[in-house]
């Protein structure tokens, strides 16, 4: 077995979208930055997201049955620090933008690349951390813009219109 | 509920990392290029890689038990597109690089910014693809070198050593 410091330095090497994922729980509005989530298919539109399970948000997120994904641009890298800033009040995070509501309740943030608004279908607990299986129920695209992916330790930002690579 | 369509224009703005995930099946060696995998937790390192059904791969990683996820670097773009190209053969995919065996006996790609090596402990179908719950049996990490992001149909380099948005 790999023990948890050599797992955490080959994870950095795997870049990921940055992303804000919110609820409305039973005690107001939630949210965290979580870049664990991904595509498993287009029929239906499902998306995987993993959340701790020591988070509020992870409890919240399951009492109301939905979520939000909503991926950042790299205008947006304060709203990601900020959502994963520990112990600060959901109005602290929230006050930083401007939020609507889609089809579940959960907040879609304004100007986000693109939000996926998701009902829960299920759950699976795996070692620290809760697997939600979202069903896409709504999306909404925003302007378009440069993406920020988390890589090596550090924030990038991708060109949108163009690869680095051509 | 959301039309494929729209949520294929979605996940064009959700960035990932690129990946050949490869397995040593019962006719040979099996690749294919995925961008969907994601870290669950490190206690115990536990990785999801999502596969769609209808691929050769996919039934040679479930004989195997095992796969191996090698994320690519940036200098590594043509082997990402060799192991998306359909209809051609293991021997035409594997020829361009050179590679180990670590744990399990799937393919370690060589270079690779790192390679995990894995267990398959269960799968679950949604839809077109089936999910692979991984335990990461050994790690390998290559040389420092920049990053392989898809997003936005095209390929990007990140920067291994700073970040872009310093």
């Amino acid at each position: 077995m790999v023990d948890k410091q050599s797992y955490r330095e080959a994870m950095a090497k795997l870049g990921a979208a940055v992303n804000v994922v919110t609820g409305s729980g039973p005690d107001g509005r939630v949210g965290c930055t979580v870049c664990a989530v991904c595509s498993v298919t287009d029929e239906p539109p499902t998306l995987l997201v993993c959340i701790n399970r020591n988070s509020q948000n992870n409890a919240a997120f399951k009492a109301a049955g939905s979520l939000c994904v909503n991926v950042l641009s790299a205008e947006q890298r304060l709203i990601a620090e900020r959502f994963a800033t520990k112990n600060i009040s959901a109005d602290e995070r929230f006050g930083l933008a401007q939020w609507d509501v889609l089809a579940t309740g959960a907040p879609a943030l304004r100007d986000a690349l693109v939000s996926l608004d998701c009902e829960i279908m299920s759950t699976m607990e795996v070692g620290t951390h809760t697997v939600f299986s979202c069903a896409v129920k709504a999306v909404r695209s925003g302007a378009s813009g440069d993406g920020l992916v988390y890589f090596g330790r550090g924030y990038h930002r991708l060109n949108q219109s163009t690869s680095t690579l051509a």
